[in-house]
């Protein structure tokens, strides 16, 4: 580290700055960045300039360099030389959210290679490496030589992103969680964008949530964050593709961590709820056109190609594809309130309880119960009759429920026979192009 | 502490709450200045809070909570025993403002007690426990015993404040220094009538700043303020009364430490700057009012009675008020750079580069030097010729000129004979009521 670079910059005059709703320049950006890493500008001042970033935004090229500096603050992987095109997904995050795990192994089937970086869960959705480590054996930590090797062999690889990768980011993400930053367009944007293209993948397809169970609630906001990644992608020489999706309600019929893995198993092998295959394989073209290969995902889902990914990559992560997953010891059934249409079951309520059930955790180092979580007997749109199961909850600790139930109140909406519920198709608009 | 107090409360929560625009609720107060003197909630919390405070701002109700609860993480004190009324007198720091020492003996010896809790100086700002420690043998530390017989026997004492009053407050200035987040309305009335009402103190006089110098640049913003601060002390049955005052330039003609002893000392002796007497006049005026005396200050700074008890005052804490003061070892001087009247002579400026000199320190453990700071030859409106001394830098350590130099660049404003600076009476606006 060049000392002299630090010179001349002060925090808090970067923070003021910002706060005045001033733009930052380059070198600032620089400087902060890498001083924050470093532990030269605190945990409290970076804070405070977050919230200042929320509340006052960035301009393109602010973003741009910011994000910049995150990929800069650790190594750089490079999967050019495999054997393989290298292809990526990212999700910001849903209830029900298993998509991941059908969709690797899914693409690695038709060619392409997926390095898929994962993250625990935090909050009231469930994180990707959580729902794996449910099947017995499962190992999420990689070296890079053995990464390389999965995907060279399987073609699909989910593990836990090493911590060389943008620690910068991984320092930031820490302490936006627990100071009500999160919510910043220009810091999730350059957060997921750092990591994806430190992490070396040739092409990027995201998946931006929208909805009640989503961070984005809105499609305007879904939307600018969207054209905001797919500018950082093109800039950084990733191209990159969005596709909103809907999040008002859970994705699929369950929501946990072996619930998930079971329903992924189900599409693997040709079944599962439409929306979780529909969104897979919307997924899955994009992800195969941006590495230029031609077969139809759909094929390899119905012939049972995908099925032999997912076992070979659950294998190479010392997983048992064909041991029984855990369930729960104790579960409460919820009961449709009245006969009608249900209108909305919604994600955000059903995420909050699942959490409440053991399937999330509230700090980074709780454990999450593999059992735990939410089974859906009917998804919007279903005619009901009040009485009929609606919902099954999960849990080893029963006197979680009553918590569970109480985040649960609101969440049904039962509408008179003939009516429809508002949303329909999950996915919702495609961006290409970088935000004007 | 009843730990079922803070059930229920969550951090992010609240930050959230004030991040999107909301109002928060008297118990969220309550619990997150409580939790966060009790390290339950991080400095980084706090700090994106403060800068949610800052951007969304605070109601009336809000901001009297938030004081109350200040007040509460401490203990208070009660002088209603005393032979004499309390009246105290805050100013929100200026530069070259050193009329507390001026200000409390002269009161004294009407007949009031002015139990005077100040603080040391940070930034371009000097503070009065940093000034008066240029006098041999002064001591800024007393116990509450001493505080209360120096009360009685003298009338005045300015010392340290114990960190037993407001201690909340003193963890969240110290954080706010850091973060960029000193500048908002809301906490600077909090943070100066929380440890105010918690000294008890029976009346109050506010000396607001307004103008380059002071923390407000407008007299708005200094009537906000003043009013927010006004109704606070109402609120907590401690009258109080603000005076908006001018710093757009230097008050009298020293700024340092020793230096400003020097010029209180001739103010006590019925001589000094115009600006000073005229201020500490009407800030006693204001002070006695509230305590119910009738003399008249002037009075008794013409008589030789202030002076006595500012001798008795230094002395009652091991000063000798006859020693030689301390001063500087070098001097460097700044030449006025044209003919005319001298039309601005920048307070901003000179507090930095005074600080730059060695009289204010950058960090609280730095040390400050006695002697340095600066003297002014002349005031906004004073003719001028080219080449007259304007100022007298002092230090011990000369390579600190050049960065004092480079403060002071755009310092002074030279106009043409005849002309007149913006700048007139010290005391610009009296406020007595609650901002409404």
């Amino acid at each position: 580290m060049d000392q002299s670079r630090t010179e001349g910059f002060d925090a808090v005059d970067v923070i003021r700055t910002k706060r005045d709703g001033g733009t930052l320049s380059g070198p600032q950006i620089d400087w902060v960045v890498d001083a924050y890493t470093r532990g030269v500008v605190a945990d409290e001042q970076m804070s405070a300039l977050a919230m200042a970033i929320l509340l006052r935004g960035m301009d393109r090229d602010e973003i741009a360099r910011w994000t910049r500096a995150m990929i800069a603050s650790g190594e750089r992987m490079d999967f050019t030389d495999l054997p393989r095109p290298s292809v990526d997904k990212h999700s910001t995050g849903g209830v029900g959210d298993k998509i991941t795990l059908p969709l690797a192994p899914l693409v690695a089937a038709c060619g392409a290679a997926v390095p898929q970086l994962s993250g625990r869960g935090l909050g009231h959705t469930g994180g990707t490496l959580d729902k794996l480590e449910s099947i017995p054996g499962w190992q999420a930590a990689l070296d890079n030589d053995r990464m390389r090797q999965i995907l060279t062999d399987v073609g699909a690889v989910i593990c836990a992103a090493g911590t060389g990768l943008a620690p910068a980011d991984r320092k930031l993400y820490a302490l936006r969680d627990v100071t009500g930053t999160v919510e910043a367009i220009p810091l999730i944007a350059s957060s997921i964008m750092s990591k994806k293209i430190a992490e070396g993948t040739g092409g990027l397809v995201l998946d931006v949530k929208v909805g009640s169970g989503a961070f984005m609630k809105t499609v305007e906001d879904a939307r600018t964050l969207a054209g905001t990644m797919v500018g950082l992608g093109a800039d950084a020489g990733v191209p990159t593709v969005a596709l909103l999706t809907d999040m008002s309600t859970p994705l699929g019929l369950t929501v946990g961590n072996a619930l998930e893995v079971r329903e992924s198993v189900e599409v693997l092998a040709g079944g599962g709820p439409a929306d979780v295959v529909d969104l897979t394989l919307a997924l899955a073209r994009e992800m195969l056109a941006l590495a230029g290969i031609t077969t139809d995902p759909a094929d390899a889902l119905a012939d049972g190609r995908a099925m032999d990914a997912w076992k070979a990559m659950v294998r190479a992560q010392d997983g048992d594809p064909d041991a029984a997953l855990p369930t729960a010891r104790e579960t409460h059934t919820v009961l449709a309130p009245a006969d009608g249409v249900l209108l909305a079951l919604d994600a955000y309520a059903v995420g909050v309880a699942s959490w409440r059930l053991g399937a999330g955790r509230a700090r980074k180092e709780d454990p999450v119960q593999a059992g735990a979580g939410i089974e859906l007997h009917a998804k919007p749109g279903a005619t009901v009759q009040g009485g009929q199961p609606l919902m099954t909850l999960h849990t080893d600790t029963p006197e979680r429920f009553a918590r569970a139930l109480e985040a649960l109140e609101d969440a049904v909406t039962v509408g008179p026979e003939g009516s429809r519920p508002a949303t329909g198709d999950v996915v919702l608009e495609r961006v290409d192009r970088p935000l004007a």
